[in-house]
């Protein structure tokens, strides 16, 4: 077979520039979400098979890429379908493995216990510009937390982040799953199809509230439910506190427990009270995100910058149950890596530069004795903290040193075979 | 199918305390390296499985976790064999994938190229005791430099970050493919037995003179050849340089060319003048190296504390030229990364502490008011670089701070809902 010099389809090489901004990008993570408390932790990029297409990642399971089991369990002749040539697949996302890995550890490790991910994920979906089929992504988890008190660390450790990357101006859109069920059902909906009304008011920015009633008509959905629902929606908005306006309507009602209302409004308020960079955190009530094991805050980045979201989590208390039978409260928040770095670059961001770099241009043909003082001197320079590039002097001096430029080298020593020009 | 607690076989989770070391040595290997004027690069972790299976990676291309195509390009009926059902596979090293990078992106970079690559490989080899089927590796190479000062610096750049990481006493052992060959040729034995004699070469270790001689024997080689070959050794090890003694018998018989010995001495003579940290470096005419892709100078790390190699490297000047049908001169040093943690961690590192680490605890109950204050504080102090964890105080608060006391908070602050308690 030829060899092929490109990556495989859809996954990309990254250059030295990129990786240079992906390196200072991870350390100013790494040391944001630390002085939080959360620490680091590592699962295999493979997880069981299992593991991977127990319906909780929802679409992504479609997206795996699987693994083909080896030697004697690889039996191809009695083959009937894919499940029985594959034992493992590639993780979709950094959730499920951290759950098996809680319940695996929970009790080796610290409670309530606070970690920071960061890591490869695959998905094989159609590849498209920006958007790649390997992509790291960046989550903080705090599992055994069942107060308020995750959430607001979760958003103030990941918008300092931000902060610290340069980012102002965007806004964190929270809502509640139990609020978006409650107004569900003040209007009558059917339980049933709870998903399907989400997925269609999901599309509120894009559609509007014409849209959005007219798609859940079509859905066959009583019109009745579907005018109170788009006058709750038309409601939140007019009031001073949409939050206000909700609970005024649906406590009371049996739909809506006021302490669901009260702590979201505690988040708002503490999240606002501490900021430690410039963003807005909102209420919003179209929120829905796509995940199914979201049991109840959840939250997105708004960047004016791109449309898409940059980034969201929330709380999903019933999905440790699902390995040790024992439910655990759990939160999580992930940064959208990929489309930060990306924004980065299009803003063209300037990593501030540690070091001095200096390049040693050696003529060919010096001694080895001569050869050792150069390379003595640059390991001194390096000892201080000085960048050194050793490199042998090419033919057309001029060339190198521009392309030397290139790479951030201003500063040059030159050594000669001819002592007396040194 | 159950949910799986347990990371596939022969996959490791990474502990809080581990992950903490192992970030730590990666920042003291990407500064050290980067004062070298190497640059981060990153390939994709799956690489097409021609790539894989080029014969390039010996014994490796045993041990590939196959990747399933997807979707149409599945037909499951008509499929004759593995290859029918696989397009990509899992990397075992970084070598492979940075010459499938190079020469897909030679002119975007600059010549010489310094790269460096920290990521996981994968092999599926017997699970057992610190090894594991997904581990890191940690390379450099320099693509585009001919001279030994590659070599140099590449061997320099190693064993300063080891040094760095508090090794010492260990030693490089170095050779040359080239003489490895010569001393053959030199002997009588046939070119097409090379590797096979030196497969048998490499155990000189473990089985002494009389069992590589014996081994050789009984493998059909002329005992004439055998006996010469074993007095060569003899006789190196005797000398009191056996480069000296080597050259003065290969050189002048055709099978060596007197520039291959000479600019090894340059290598040793220089690095063991500059070298920052303390090791020696020597000539090990049974040094091997199980790689076919070297063309030229091979070196390995022996550790005192470890028997086996703890990394090694060499040149690899034909392996560009398979993807490009152009040879571009080529040499890496990789750092057996997860053997280096292994020996840290037995030998009790201590990772030296930056960071002031103080535990707020909070009585549940506080009103969102003081809460926000309490935030607050920990936010002002997070500013000044103390690592604040915020968290709920326990019922039973003995136990709890014994329990910060094993992450590393020795400072504590409480928050109780009656302010008179503050």
């Amino acid at each position: 077979m030829a060899l092929s010099k490109k990556p495989v389809t859809g996954m990309k090489d990254i250059m030295p520039a990129e990786m240079q901004l992906r390196d200072y990008v991870i350390g100013v993570i790494k040391e944001t979400y630390g002085k939080f408390g959360f620490t680091s932790i590592e699962t295999p990029c493979v997880e069981n098979i299992a593991n991977l297409s127990s319906r909780q990642g929802g679409e992504n399971e479609k997206l795996i890429f699987k693994i083909l089991k080896r030697g004697e369990k690889l039996d191809l002749a009695s083959a009937q379908g894919e499940e029985d040539l594959v034992d493992g697949g590639l993780r979709y996302d950094l959730t499920v493995p951290l759950v098996r890995y809680y319940s695996n550890h929970a009790n080796e490790l610290p409670s309530p216990f606070k970690a920071l991910q960061m890591g490869n994920v695959w998905r094989a979906d159609h590849p498209q510009k920006g958007r790649y089929r390997q992509f790291m992504q960046c989550d903080i988890d705090i599992l055994g937390e069942p107060s308020n008190l995750a959430e607001i660390e979760l958003i103030l450790a990941t918008t300092t982040t931000l902060g610290k990357l340069g980012f102002k101006g965007f806004q964190i859109r929270i809502n509640e799953r139990r609020i978006l069920k409650a107004m569900a059902a003040y209007c009558g909906f059917p339980e049933e199809a709870y998903d399907q009304i989400f997925i269609t008011l999901d599309k509120m920015d894009k559609i509007g509230p014409e849209g959005v009633s007219s798609e859940l008509e079509k859905g066959g959905f009583a019109k009745d439910s579907v005018e109170k629902y788009l006058e709750l929606f038309k409601g939140m908005a007019d009031a001073e506190d949409g939050l206000v306006f909700l609970a005024d309507r649906l406590e009371g009602q049996g739909v809506l427990e006021s302490e669901t209302v009260q702590s979201l409004k505690e988040i708002i308020a503490s999240v606002q009270a501490t900021k430690a960079s410039e963003f807005e955190i909102v209420f919003d009530p179209t929120l829905v995100r796509g995940m199914s094991y979201y049991t109840g805050t959840i939250f997105e980045i708004a960047m004016p910058e791109f449309g898409a979201s940059c980034g969201g989590g929330g709380r999903y208390d019933k999905m440790v149950g699902r390995f040790t039978g024992k439910d655990v409260p759990a939160c999580g928040f992930s940064i959208g890596f990929e489309r930060i770095i990306l924004i980065m670059m299009e803003n063209g961001f300037r990593i501030p530069e540690e070091n001095r770099k200096v390049a040693y241009l050696i003529e060919k043909g010096i001694a080895v004795d001569g050869l050792c003082k150069i390379i003595a001197q640059a390991q001194e320079e390096r000892q201080d903290g000085t960048q050194v590039l050793v490199a042998r002097m090419n033919k057309n001096k001029k060339f190198q040193k521009e392309q030397l430029n290139k790479e951030g080298y201003m500063e040059f020593r030159e050594f000669y075979k001819n002592p007396l020009k040194n």
